[in-house]
């Protein structure tokens, strides 16, 4: 008997297993784009955890890999699959199971979307803070697997800060709760947090409950342009005084591209600094104030929402104009907020270099940077060059302090440079966890661990 | 050659390894009151990392159970010596190392005072936030392995939301980085969070990159009684809308205490409620409102900063009112918040079954409560009953969906709670990841795991 048919006799004729080519293909990667991925054998569009512990014991025992999926929004190939692999894909374990205001926590499958959430939690007053740029369609499973990041966490922290408590299946089956509904629990190791940011490799998360908070009352907006990316990385650091609730950077290189489809009046600006402020909102006079003393050339404020839309338009526009100049290979490095000028200049130096477009934009405020390289469609010696420059970039970010991956993960794109900044010990002891959880090493092979 | 020989020869004559037994005797046990101990038969004084790593390198060759101690402050025997046992005292290791402010982190030895930190931070017009009661005199080394709570938790998160990176001595000897000091890193496993809380079972925190924050303004500080625990702790759920910075709940028991000693006209309420705004002051009228509408006696407020010691000071004066009494048994179990008021009144039926007096109070914010069983010292009968009640006081809250222990920690008093929340699984994993860091299972033997 096949795997497909064993699995299907087990898993039982109302489980949605797919195997039909067409399907499997579209499942078989995230959006990162130079990792290799292959169709599985099969897809199980779970709608329980008792289906996913049926499939994992069976893959266990007979040595399958097993690809998690959420929403396949992630950057890194993390969800990626080979020709002899199953993926289990959450999307149908979407349903929002409690929000409980009074204790302000939320408890969901993993498959629920992240907006969906906070748009539940906002009818209680309350909010689900953690706002990848992806928070319209990716799933909270997929956040916590990654500890996604987002605009928000320069104040409120990343994905991991949120989640409270989990329920896994492990890879011999087992359905295991983790964490604790209680605000504080001291009780047991941290295994939760072990499995925050694994990316499939330790077990599938199937429920997650989550930290709501009193919904933050809507923020003043400020926009400052500068007439170098180094006077704005400088501003960026001494607005961390104001306890920004976003704080972005955009560079001169992206600037153009964006002007080039929407014109927004950047033309002369060498760089962008966007901030909000959701609570005192009397500082922005004094923001703009900072910004002016590091040289801004000019500076806007407004705290009416309906302006925020438009403030940060040249944010939101960042990533799709720079994607409509060529194929692109979106970055993801995390350095110190005082090395960010350094930073932009070496990746622009590596830009000269290379005969590469890379535009520079992120979040200033936690130095998570996101260098986008831009090459022309097809030309193959371009995407090469471009595929180096993405690794250098990596390799700059190292340099000054910084780590290979921010928010977007390592998956399989990114574990050959883990071991420039980690000791070949911690490599060896997280080989050792993952064997504990996945002795048979069916979880998401050759992710994550170099 | 005895341990001690063997050990000083190696470390070296700087070293100081002491054996003389008054002084091991001291270092024998933390505050926990009715844990077993013994004086180990040598305290090393560490200066250095690489002391701690020859120390550990010879007793994991030679299988001699290490206590890793910070302040000594302890609640639950985790740092609790047995006769055969090495003893590695941090107290030492206690330089701030760097104070980053423009990057807003702190690099410090392990036996750095918390308040030291905080005090030295605050030159920079910052804030390292986690307020453990005894943040006068623990260590930041002790508050992460053992994942110390606080007042301000309630709307800053636990020790565990503020650390970014650790070096660790392993078992074997190996020095190691966990983390990383950007605020953002997705690049291995959280191992760093695993060591958070872990009691010394799994490696020897000897620095730690922390987080600080810009310091928040002077709280307004609000005081609201009421007749009945039930009322006030209904209200303390209805009052996390106004996002507070500590709120605190007494129990008419606790008041009575206080009373007796330091009258402050608290003679007619059956609870009291404390809480601290440090954001918007101005909402002091609305929060007495809301206490009025569940049912307050009287309330008022301040955010004249003087008046808070004033104001707190029945909360502060909590457990030595208690203290004063007899001899206590101070416990720590977290639960929903909304749960509050059934535990309350659950812990006050043991209390007259067991005729102890059994005062309450606690971080109501996040349910975190501090149950203290008093008895007169030298009754042998009364304190069997009392450490009965210790125990049945961690079942009530774990029959309400609460857990052991908040922010005290398991240690040798606990792991007997443990397995009553968690599965065998949860538990023969965490034995599991014990074997990876401390495969002869050295460090801190017998605590925290069951």
């Amino acid at each position: 008997m096949s795997h497909f048919a064993a699995l299907s006799e087990l898993i039982g004729p109302a489980a949605s297993l797919i195997s039909d080519p067409d399907i499997t293909a579209s499942y078989s990667r995230d959006q990162a784009p130079f990792a290799e991925s292959a169709p599985p054998f099969a897809v199980l569009l779970a709608k329980t955890a008792t289906e996913i512990s049926i499939a994992l014991k069976y893959a266990n025992e007979n040595k399958i890999a097993v690809v998690t999926r959420g929403a396949g929004s992630g950057l890194s190939g993390g969800a990626n699959s080979s020709a002899d692999s199953l993926v289990i894909s959450l999307e149908k374990m979407n349903q929002i199971l409690e929000i409980d205001s009074a204790n302000q926590i939320a408890r969901v499958q993993a498959g629920v979307i992240n907006l969906d959430l906070d748009k539940a939690a906002s009818e209680f007053g309350l909010a689900y803070l953690p706002d990848p740029a992806s928070r319209d369609w990716s799933s909270l499973g997929g956040n916590a697997a990654t500890n996604a990041g987002g605009m928000c966490c320069v104040k409120y922290g990343v994905t991991s800060a949120h989640v409270r408590a989990m329920q896994v299946v492990l890879a011999n089956g087992e359905i295991i709760e983790l964490g604790k509904a209680t605000k504080k629990s001291v009780t047991t190791y941290d295994l939760l947090h072990l499995f925050i940011g694994s990316e499939g490799t330790l077990g599938i998360i199937t429920e997650l409950t989550l930290n709501l908070v009193v919904r933050p009352s809507a923020p003043a907006t400020l926009i400052a342009t500068f007439p170098t990316i180094t006077k704005a990385a400088a501003a960026a650091a001494a607005l961390l005084q104001y306890r920004p609730s976003m704080l972005e950077i955009v560079d001169q290189t992206t600037l153009r591209a964006v002007e080039a489809w929407h014109p927004l009046g950047f033309e002369v600006a060498g760089s962008v600094l966007l901030m909000q402020l959701d609570e005192n909102h009397s500082l922005c006079q004094a923001v703009l104030e900072t910004c002016k003393s590091f040289g801004s050339i000019d500076g806007v404020y407004s705290d009416d929402p309906a302006d925020a839309s438009d403030l940060i338009r040249v944010r939101k526009l960042a990533y799709p104009a720079l994607e409509r100049m060529g194929a692109t290979l979106l970055d993801d490095v995390a350095l110190p907020i005082t090395k960010i000028a350094e930073f932009v200049e070496q990746v622009e130096a590596l830009s000269k270099d290379t005969n590469l477009v890379i535009g520079i934009f992120g979040h200033a405020g936690d130095g998570n940077m996101h260098p986008t390289i831009v090459h022309d469609h097809g030309d193959q010696a371009a995407a090469e060059r471009a595929q180096n420059a993405f690794g250098k970039i990596i390799e700059i970010a190292q340099s000054l302090g910084g780590t290979a991956s921010g928010e977007h993960g390592i998956g399989s794109i990114k574990p050959g440079f883990v071991a420039n900044e980690i000791s070949t010990t911690v490599i060896e002891l997280q080989r050792a966890v993952k064997k504990v959880f996945d002795p048979n090493s069916i979880l998401n092979p050759g992710k994550k661990i170099p």
